[in-house]
């Protein structure tokens, strides 16, 4: 049964919330205390699959551009930052709140209240009419205190981006690395957001991590960098393998536009929800520097040398959610087939993705096959993620590797004994082919090689 | 000049933030804006050389250990797993004020004040005698509100360890990854401790990040684990390239042992401020499972197939400070010689740490040299970190590369031109050897390749 609009199996979501608890994806944080809203731990496969993610985006964006530097700033940061940014005046949402049972509502989530006609508006919750407050702004930063004092003066935020931190380094950056405009200034980082309503599993949660790129260029040259920029990005979000009749690009209208920016468009994905932005491309101008070159008092120009021009550069920014990239890419490999008159489940992940390369098993428990099995996998830990399994069926071994999203299985069989070759299966088409014994890592980096490359 | 006490190069603090900043390893947060206190911001070459080390710690711990399963939790967890694990009751500094300029100060620090004698007290600041107030306790969590009402039942509290994270999630890990006791759940993450008087540059902050192992074993056992642990933990330590006579356990005193410890060493460093943590190993018995198991009212027992016995693990923890591991890295690694009568500073880190592993220069800026030097240079950009140099003298260029550490300079020469052969100069010996250029990426990975497995 799949949906018909999307082509995803039918309750994906909830497939795929019992998949990730059962083989150790994601679990709900704090799950023995019942959990803490919106806010979720990787389990084993999980946190390897985010760090493939992490990584390949890190490689793509600052490895492999020579006008691209990576930088890692503070989760703190000092609150002139926000306020020069906008985000202590600005980064709300209008909050209403029932009077009778208490609850609190986006304002522009309830349909009369957004409308301005607060009296007539039903609680969604206790179901009584005419009780909520007139809407008001409400900051979605979390905010703490800053040494052994609570007061005004020591209030500081959890940043709700990591994009401040590469502006307030502008200079630092360009200096120190020698850079010439154009050049970006990439980061990976934690980011809160005091959300109203979170939801669909790890779409919208208050903790989230956050890939973001910041392009300095020449003001007038930005419209042809956010088209340059724009592509790139879609052909990163291809080469994870995920279905191009998923993906679509959305241009902001004049509604959509932050306060920030010039121009935006979003990467969506369909999920079963909906389509959904999971990243952002954005020509934010020169605001940022501009305000914090006033509210600081320091200069944030840069001066070309080639025309003897000095300005404040314009950003290009590209900015992905890790944890939406990592829905993004379950949501599109999760897939159940009819196998052998059994359902299969496997996530058939982009091998360069996938938390585990390669499963190794002994047939059975005897003629000397655990002892082959184990020591090909010791010989491949360490090159490849691999795991030992000599638990269960054959059937049983395959099946929770298919889970797993593991792309080969390698299995030692009465014939490696004889000749040294072992099967290899692969996950998705299910065929099996002997390889020899030492030639198991190579059959892998290559397939896993070719498979980032083809994508 | 160097300190006869540690073999540093004197004043090797000043010169570390000096260089640190000038070549883009770590600037202060926020800078434009005066500064954050004790918060740093990693810069190109300090993102690049945090993430090896990072890499490394990561690969060595759970892609090297069949029985270690990599996790990621939350910074934000429910409040009730501070109460079980007593930070909430006990995660205190004392802390005294002086009435008259009203700093504050760890009752601790300041002699009279912690010998009981607070009348006779001079204030180290302002100079007053008998100001300060009696001490009390200090709570160094970081606290923040989650949702959108400010009241006491929202509080939530930023993680002062990761530990926790990886006790509430026993039992999803174990069910999930299918591991029996022993076993151990690795994680690396932010934490936060709103610590009174922070300082020495990256080693005591407020921001900071751990890379913690906790190794679940069976009661009775944990003596002979903890010895296994601190020896795995020296070797890996060693293995950073870290000069053994700057290296010391320091075992705990029954004064110094943390609540839940039974039993807790040290890695130190010899610091130029002295001799100072920067790992433990601690033996943390079933204390935190058993209170979690109480306070949450969820089991958190193992049952041992093989012996039919129900218990509580036992935890041999290991946690080292990511960012103070990167200061010991730079601390060792800083060095300076007079070379042809100038001082070249260098920084002599383990090739597999260094942000860049091969700069590529041609040798003037014609004959065809710059374009063979950018062929190189992209060829091998995505299989290793390179940087590509074309302005100013040679000598110029090496010394910049010494600087940030990258141990081999490759040199497009008019010989290049006739016979495809380059120079590589290593940044330790200074020697040139000639290389074919198809030659230079196996000759830079199997160096690098070799000194990560001599370490």
């Amino acid at each position: 049964m799949h949906d018909t609009e999307t082509g995803h199996p039918a309750d994906l979501m909830d497939k795929l919330v019992s998949l990730c608890k059962r083989r150790g994806f994601i679990f709900q944080s704090s799950e023995i205390y019942g959990g803490l809203g919106s806010v979720y731990d990787y389990g084993p496969l999980g946190a390897e699959l985010k760090n493939n993610i992490r990584d390949d985006w890190w490689s793509a964006m600052v490895h492999r551009h020579e006008d691209i530097e990576g930088i890692e700033s503070g989760i703190l940061m000092h609150p002139e930052v926000w306020v020069a940014s906008g985000h202590v005046g600005g980064f709300t949402d209008p909050l209403t709140e029932c009077r009778n049972c208490h609850r609190r509502f986006r304002a522009d989530e309830l349909e009369e209240v957004a409308a301005g006609n607060v009296a007539a508006q039903q609680c969604p919750v206790c179901g009584t009419t005419g009780e909520f407050t007139e809407p008001r702004q409400f900051n979605l930063m979390f905010k703490t205190f800053m040494g052994p004092v609570e007061e005004d003066a020591a209030i500081v935020y959890l940043r709700p981006e990591t994009a401040q931190g590469s502006y307030v380094n502008f200079r630092n950056v360009a200096d120190s690395a020698r850079q010439k405009i154009p050049f970006g200034v990439a980061q990976i980082g934690k980011a809160f957001r005091n959300e109203i309503t979170p939801g669909n599993f790890i779409f919208r949660t208050r903790e989230f991590e956050q890939m973001e790129m910041q392009f300095f260029v020449k003001p007038g040259t930005d419209e042809e960098w956010f088209e340059v920029w724009r592509e790139r990005r879609m052909a990163w979000v291809r080469s994870l393998g995920i279905r191009s009749e998923r993906l679509r690009l959305h241009p902001h209208g004049p509604d959509e536009l932050a306060h920030y920016a010039k121009r935006a468009e979003d990467i969506q994905y369909l999920f079963p929800f909906g389509w959904q932005e999971f990243e952002g491309i954005h020509n934010r101008t020169d605001f940022d520097l501009t305000r914090h070159q006033e509210r600081a008092g320091k200069k944030l120009e840069y001066f070309e040398q080639a025309t003897n021009e000095r300005y404040v550069p314009y950003v290009v920014e590209t900015a992905v959610g890790l944890n939406r990239a990592l829905l993004v890419v379950l949501a599109d490999a999760y897939d159940e087939e009819e196998v052998e008159s059994e359902t299969r489940v496997v996530l058939r992940l982009a091998p360069h993705l996938a938390p585990v390369k390669a499963a190794v098993f002994p047939l059975v428990k005897k003629d000397g096959m655990p002892e082959i099995a184990e020591k090909l996998a010791a010989d491949l830990r360490g090159r490849l993620n691999v795991f030992y399994d000599a638990s269960g069926s054959i059937g049983r071994r395959y099946r929770r590797q298919d889970e797993a999203g593991t792309p080969f299985c390698v299995t030692i069989d009465g014939q490696t004994v004889e000749d040294d070759s072992v099967t290899v299966r692969d996950r998705d088409t299910l065929e099996q082919v002997r390889v020899p014994l030492d030639g198991v890592l190579a059959f892998v980096q290559d397939a896993v090689s070719a498979a980032r490359r083809d994508g």
